[in-house]
C-alpha cells in the first residue's frame, strides 16, 4: 500500500517539474525582474485583495473603488509579461484545482457530494 | 516527467486504500446501517450547516439555536457509532489538509505565501 504522504509528495514533484509550473516560474520572474511591470503587478493585486475584503465583510463597492479596479485592469492587459502571467496563473489554477477534485473524490464517494463532510 | 494528473491518481488510490479512510468507510456505514443512529447524525450535520449558513450571511444566532445545537452535541457524544466517525472525520480532515498543503507547497515556494495567488 503507497503511503498517501509519499504519493502526495511525488504529487508536489510532479507539479513542480510540469511545463505549466516552469511557464508559470518564468513569466512570475520576469514580472519581478522589471520595476514597472512588478509595481503595477502588486499594486492590481492589492486592490483585488481589499476589494475582496469589502466583499467579504458585506461592505458596498464605492465608484472610486470600482474605477481603480478598472484602470489598474486596462493598464495590466496592455502589459505582456503580466497579461502572460496571469493566463499562466488561470490555468495553473485550474488544473489544482482539478487534482484537488481528485485527491476528495474517495470522500465525495463515500458522502455522495462534492468535498465529503468538509 | 510524471504527468501531474497520473500522480493525482496515485494519490486518490492511496487515500481509498489508506487505514484511515477504510475506518472513516467502515464508521460511516456503521452509522448509516443504524436508523436512530442515522437520524441522530443526519440531524446534527443539518443543524451545523443551518448555523453556518446565518454565521456566513451575518445572521446572529438565537438562544434556541444555540440550545437545540448542543443538546444534538451532547446526544451524538453518547452515541458511540457516532463518536467513532466524528473521530475519523476529523482525523481524514486533517490528513487531506496536510496532503493539501503539500500540493500547494510549489505555489508557496513561488509566491512566498501558503496559497500563493489564489
Amino acid at each position: 500500500m503507497a503511503n498517501v504522504y509519499d504519493a502526495a509528495y511525488n504529487l508536489e514533484k510532479a507539479i513542480r517539474e510540469s511545463d505549466d509550473y516552469k511557464n508559470l516560474k518564468q513569466f512570475y520572474e520576469n514580472v519581478m525582474n522589471d520595476e514597472t511591470s512588478k509595481r503595477l503587478f502588486n499594486e492590481f493585486r492589492e486592490t483585488q485583495f481589499q476589494l475582496q475584503q469589502k466583499q467579504m465583510m458585506g461592505e458596498d463597492l464605492t465608484d472610486a473603488d470600482v474605477q481603480k479596479a478598472q484602470m489598474q485592469f486596462s493598464l495590466i492587459q496592455q502589459n505582456e509579461a503580466i497579461s502572460k502571467l496571469i493566463q499562466a496563473e488561470e490555468r495553473m489554477g485550474m488544473i489544482l484545482s482539478d487534482l484537488n477534485r481528485v485527491m476528495m473524490k474517495p470522500l465525495e464517494d463515500l458522502y455522495g457530494m462534492p468535498g465529503g463532510f468538509q
